[in-house]
């Protein structure tokens, strides 16, 4: 069992993802795919008048603002637009595709983080109306259902909240809860860059092998933006029982191929 | 077993319409709920700057021109925003509500129709890149699996091809389909009319009762616009083997309640 994800972040090549997860059902490989939005979610919500919006959190991360508006256009773009061409394309390949988003069937469940705390000009401010959260329940037994009868599960990265409201969620940190839910031997979480890097964006600083018991250090250290959720994704991910991750780049031929060759930044 | 048919045009209350399926549902009855998307795709590929372009065919029919960009705002809409939309609502009315389209392992597949035949300016025309098609297969054991699972599928109307190319399909012949590979006992289809009317748009002319036998007679002599296609439906339906159609109105309260106590035009 290998969880892949890929997209999100603009420049991956999701032909070459598609052409690889096709070639390893062939072969008889249990896959799930899990992707993102937010680049493409950020051009489509431009062009209807309602532009993204970013803020500061008080620990100095820069996150979306989510408001309900905001979520709705997600769910259009990610669980409609990104999903349902990569459900087509891998179909065309020969992959009996079905694409979910965590909505369907209650996939991916989780608290929901109704108000941010953020940073404007120096002061701290509560902004509320917020539609994101973290995943607590996978719903394993829709995807081994699914999995058993010879689907290949393409998840949209959307969680429903306790009170049953859709959430944005991250989809690195989903895919490593599919991941851990599912006990996957591997997975590989395809980025812009060819993984961790000692010294961003210098790409010949590439770290090739991380420790688990060394990979929250790591973290701290030198992952920059959108790695540090690759990188908690994979901790969450081998501590709850995946046995390898690999963080490696989406951008060339063959990237899942490369990525379970060990090219990238494999942590276990 | 129950095939409800609801929303892609204007002016349906789809919140009323949930809460009878969540009725239905809590008293044990299988459902299966298929949406539409057309009025809301003209909305937004309208903000989108792709405005709709509708065609007369030869035989007179107005239908929309589906281009390869309108087919993937479609897909975006209806199985993106429509449909997550109404698995949430669902999801909170207790309903273990899962959304698929037709795309979705090859749940329902059709031959594409890739040229319009179109009158314009009096001149017959061939129109090029159309991507819709009639649907002919219904993966019925996708629907089965998880019908047997607890899940209450809510489905987008969109297809596969053949070829594996996404295909905008009509909701109520989407519905038609499911209700005859299912075998459903009945199939509710929800308009913002009464149901078929003698003098359309005269709502006192409602014709309450239609045998099959002379089904085909009330659609030509009696059916405008998008009826044809719910009358299309219901027949298609009932020659494969569902025993009831009611073509009702769902701009009221308890719209699937009325429909099932024989309010509309029941065809059987």
């Amino acid at each position: 069992m290998i969880v892949v994800k890929a997209g999100g972040g603009e420049g991956l090549d999701m032909e070459a993802v598609c052409a690889d997860v096709a070639e390893l059902v062939q072969q008889g490989e249990q896959v799930v795919l899990v992707h993102g939005g937010s680049h493409e979610t950020n051009v489509i919500s431009e062009q209807l008048g309602h532009p993204p919006r970013f803020v500061t959190s008080v620990s100095g991360h820069v996150s979306r603002y989510t408001d309900r508006e905001m979520l709705e256009i997600f769910a259009m773009v990610a669980a409609g637009r990104i999903n349902k061409l990569l459900v087509e394309r891998l179909q065309q390949l020969g992959v009996d595709a079905l694409g979910l988003s965590g909505l369907d069937g209650r996939l991916l469940e989780g608290k929901r983080k109704s108000a941010l705390c953020i940073i404007v000009n120096g002061k701290r401010k509560i902004l509320r109306g917020e539609y994101s959260g973290k995943i607590e329940q996978v719903n394993v037994g829709l995807l081994r259902t699914l999995l058993a009868a010879g689907y290949v599960p393409v998840v949209a990265p959307l969680a429903i909240s306790y009170e049953s409201e859709a959430l944005n969620v991250d989809g690195d940190r989903a895919a490593a809860a599919i991941g851990a839910a599912l006990k996957a031997q591997k997975m590989i979480i395809l980025s812009n860059v060819p993984g961790l890097l000692r010294d961003f964006p210098d790409e010949s600083t590439l770290i090739p092998h991380i420790p688990l018991a060394v990979a929250q250090e790591h973290l701290d250290r030198y992952a920059q933006g959108r790695m540090k959720r690759k990188l908690l994704g994979a901790i969450e991910a081998l501590h709850d029982g995946v046995e390898q991750v690999v963080i490696a780049d989406g951008r060339v031929a063959q990237p899942v191929h490369r990525a379970l060759a060990g090219y990238g930044t494999v942590i276990q």
